[in-house]
């Protein structure tokens, strides 16, 4: 993306890598932006994918174990957990990563950080059907 | 460890997952934590390594991105930072992958956490003569 | 309020205050705190509002922003959202400027508290009729 | 628990520990992993309640206090907040008591952590039919 | 404090509390805010103090072991902990009690906000040379 | 900015926005990038200011009382209310309305985020010699 590139091109590269990433759920944040702050879907798409997930220094995998630290970190972030348990999957984590990294976010997050984040994640995978884990 | 096993044999086993991971910095925690609360120091060693680290589920390298990310996201961790980018380039991962997890957390963290965290490792880097990096 | 004034008169004071800003939807907090904890209730009347929201330093629809920007960085605050994106529009933001602060705060706060902010003032926004914005 | 024990002899510890404090809350929360994370619930019986829980320092109902303003300054952990106002009163903690430490609570982490958290005892009270205070 | 009472009494009746749990410490924090925010100043004495510390419902011991668990899981309140752990130790509890309550919440907010706290309880024990614990 | 660009006038459109923002204090956070993360800088340049601070929908001055409002509440940001504390008397806002600003975050965020992000203030305004305030 560095050369000139308009706002429109920026935006259509950045939903190339979204769809990858986030498939479905993705769209449908852009879906529930659209009546009220569809510049913010704008820089969800156009910059932190089209600018940041794009870049090659770090693999989509590992992309999606910091997102899931960070989130378990912030609390009060379900929704996008769900996204993300999601894109976890999607780019290739098994769900048994997902877990395990779950489970060590007790260590610097806390219980209740972690117990969040593991019922985020068992929503997700009850809807792809990979429940039980270990089955 | 799901065997019989001690106290001591639990903090021993924790001590040398440690010392893998966090090398000289995690033994100064302990150092600090002798006079006051050696309990807590027991219990980051014996469960925190011992037990949650120590699990076959995800990659040291795994859980060093994870852990970067929860560490950016609660902020105020610049102690724990400094401990973990050391440990994060212990187990593999390199000061371009570390810098790009940060530069990724401004997406979910926001630019104040990202620029941090970022500084907290710039400190480790200039101590282990890495910067500039790309030089 | 500097004069000798009783409990209940500095309840009364801010009574008139809360009305003004934050409308029905501050007595429906009162009203939910009547059965368990009035006395957080004569805080939130005598103190926040009677107190704090009535000093002359600041302008009402200043507050609001300040108090926007706070609520989306806390987390988990969507119920006061709600209060005050409402108190938002009471004191003479637009919804425009609402979205523009929400927008601004992806910078700060990271897309995820920048998202639920605006997904807590899209549910106000469509009570009051006030969508599709622009529209 | 200092001689030689076995993880279940530490799980059996745990759970003797949760039972008296947590009640049948707590085993809600180890059913809900089961099919998930069973790590996550066998680390939060035995270690938590059967290390931490069960040192003899701190009565279990100074841990409640220190529990219950721990979960209102985090925020998001209203399904913790659920399980530990039941377990302050199963501890001896009086409704009382409660709702003053929520009251306290607004000085240190502002009104709307404070509102959140008295919300959830308030739901904790009806259920157990303990509305309204002072009837 | 429900008769009729002026704006210098309230102050005059919760610096009376205030000398009593904070001591010197918190004498501190109002000089701190004598050229910038006086204001501040007078709510923290008047409001925090005066109305709320004041209460009847619950101990200063208990109130200070919401305290210590609410400055330990919000994170960078090392200056508030320096002033609440004398404050803590001002009202009865004992210095092995405050270090139970911080190892105590590395189940709720993680190590890191855990060993923080703890290092913060050090450098008041050690300024009131209490340490080493247990020597 | 919705016609072609490059990222290099991107990046000079953001610093003229910066340097009218943040002046200095936004360029020596761009030095400190340098060796280990200029990626970051830019994303602070092109982005935050060149994208989003640049939008027409909300005033400067209106933009920084957000802002001061988020970094208040998430704590842990003294660097970043530096800088800020210094772009809102760039951009208009008085010494008097910065600090009233402050005393209203206390009933969001509670007394400690107020007087950590007041004495952040007081650095800054001691550094301009505007302190005392009302002298």
């Amino acid at each position: 993306m560095n050369d000139s590139t308009t706002r429109e091109e920026r935006f259509a590269h950045g939903m190339e890598v979204l769809d990858k990433v986030d498939g479905e759920a993705g769209r449908r944040v852009l879906d529930a932006l659209a009546d009220i702050n569809p510049e913010l879907g704008h820089q969800v798409v156009a910059w932190a994918f089209g600018e940041i997930y794009d870049r090659p220094g770090l693999a989509p995998r590992d992309r999606q174990l910091v997102t899931l630290g960070m989130l378990t970190a912030l609390g009060g972030c379900e929704a996008q957990l769900d996204v993300h348990v999601n894109a976890a999957l999607n780019v290739g984590l098994t769900p048994e990563q997902i877990v395990e990294a779950l489970t060590h976010s007790a260590v610097y997050c806390g219980m209740p950080r972690a117990l969040n984040a593991t019922l985020a994640a068992k929503k997700v995978f009850a809807e792809r059907r990979l429940l039980p884990l270990g089955g």
